[in-house]
């Protein structure tokens, strides 16, 4: 395994240590649980506190998404594993100045039991707090079961509309509306050509057989659409975008934000070579594209593929996703 | 091989179309020639002109440092390989605005000699064109000819400190002067752990075998300093940042700026792994980081490894590295 690690089963530990010093401008780790992490000006007085959390191994999701105007707090969980219920109590309490908490997650198993206990917890100390779930990718549950799909690269949008709504003085159901609606907006689709590696376990967990892709694979190697011959980047990235818009179905003459995420060990040349294609099917659809965010927003580990994210917009988000925010992984 | 290409052959052309999609908020193709890249608003009335460029596969560098208050204009070369001397001259050209322009590129020996054919073409058209070269590389040649060695994710300090002064007003020889600063400065070293394929030869053009890692390998897989057992990331972190600070021998109490890249395939959770123990290296020697940059700055395809910059500062090295820029490789 050729990787820069440590002890393998210390990775996380590891690389947190590593983000907070080298974001200690924005970020800091808890003082009462080392599996958060905050905003240095959590909690904000007389702002809803937002939330987010998940398992780690998709840097910078989610901690780099800490910082100004957008989540004051993010819960840390293990490689592709849910944070704990307690880790989740934790960063509400942290974020919360009375206003109540909102918290933007992925829609895992894991992450939606765990968040809801930590709800009930959280509700018994007085806390208010309300979620929402991304369930941007499309290969993961069929359109009649929309609910069950996954979060994947989406949730970057979410974070940003969300926390921009807050930071613009909006109560918490305001906050849940505007990250709700970018939710419903959004769609994304994964394409993996390498599988990752778990560092502790030390081998991939599933294969991609050399000349094949695999066209809707999960961010941990969830079973995609289909196992099929890799193509030219052209017709990857038209059926990429394809899928996605079918989705979506959005009125011709729609503005959208486009995200094109490596998963982790994509060439970033390659990424501008699929987007050129993606603007181009988008084009053809009567879309144009208001805004364009292209690099590691949210990865896999050690991945070699590419992840699509289309968020249709109208004058209330792109008013958001202009808004001012600051953030390891994202910054306007 | 498992890639988003179309032809193999064309990957910049593919590359160069995406781009200039993805940000033509700030750049532009040029119109006389394909392979000059330019900021939007070049030339800028009054202020000094700048250029740089060099092979592609480096992404976002060397075009990605183009736009506000940045580099005006990039020459874009085949992968691996200098931009041809016309498209120094032109780009030359595109951003003269009457007071000079500030050619600063990477001393690879294919540049040198493309940038000084340039230099001369322009000169006998009444434009006058200085340059400096990134030779932040330590591994590419010993200390007593420091001015041999290669300029690699250095590049970054030098375009940000020059774009800056020019911004501020400086006029060409202030450009130079402060560019040249940044890059006597500034010193890095690489980690390959995995080789880079040329998409155009299809495998990779070097070797590393599993275990192995290569210290101070090239930004092309030149050879480094040794090829070695693959050791605990602390221990590469350790002896990265001891081959730098040896080498640049900074007095106690200096405060640096410190940039770790990925190389294209590396994990980014790793980067994090490497800069803990980095800043504990730092901090041991007595020096106070002031700014850090983590992420893809300068890479090498789908090389699996990562570089460490640090340059040393002072008032005015921290005044221009923290004037406000926009590009699509580094924002501040």
């Amino acid at each position: 395994m050729q990787r820069f690690v440590n002890d393998p089963d210390y990775v996380v530990e590891d690389m947190l240590k590593g983000f907070v010093k080298a974001h200690g401008d924005l970020i800091v780790r808890s003082e009462t649980n080392d599996r958060v992490v905050q905003y240095i000006n959590a909690p904000v007085e007389g702002k809803v506190g937002l939330v987010t959390g998940g398992g780690s191994g998709h840097e910078p999701a989610f901690l780099g998404y800490v910082g100004k105007n957008m989540m004051d707090a993010v819960a840390v969980g293990e490689v592709f594993s849910s944070p704990s219920a307690q880790a989740f109590y934790d960063a509400f309490m942290a974020v919360d100045s009375g206003k109540g908490v909102a918290c933007l997650f992925g829609n895992y198993a894991g992450d939606n039991m765990n968040v809801k206990m930590a709800i009930r917890k959280a509700k018994k100390q007085g806390v208010t707090v309300k979620y929402v779930t991304a369930n941007d990718d499309v290969a993961s549950s069929p359109k009649e079961t929309k609910e069950k799909r996954h979060g994947i690269a989406g949730g970057v949008f979410m974070w940003k509309i969300g926390g921009a709504r807050a930071a613009l003085g909006g109560d918490l159901d305001e906050v849940i509306a505007s990250a709700q609606k970018a939710v419903d907006n959004t769609r994304s689709i994964c394409v993996g050509l390498e599988p990752c590696a778990i560092p502790a376990v030390g081998h991939p967990n599933f294969e991609i057989a050399d000349g094949d892709m695999e066209f809707g694979i999960g961010h941990h190697g969830e079973p995609g659409i289909n196992v099929q011959k890799l193509e030219p980047a052209k017709d990857i990235a038209r059926k990429m975008a394809k899928t996605v818009i079918d989705d979506m179905e959005p009125e011709k003459g729609s503005e959208v934000a486009v995200l094109v995420s490596g998963l982790g060990a994509t060439p970033v040349m390659e990424l501008y070579i699929l987007y050129d294609e993606i603007e181009a099917y988008l084009k053809e659809q009567g879309l144009s594209v208001y805004k364009v965010l292209i690099g590691d927003y949210v990865t896999s580990l050690d991945m070699n593929g590419a992840a699509l994210t289309v968020m249709k917009l109208d004058d209330e988000l792109k008013e958001l996703l202009d808004y001012e925010a600051e953030s390891p992984g994202i910054e306007v």
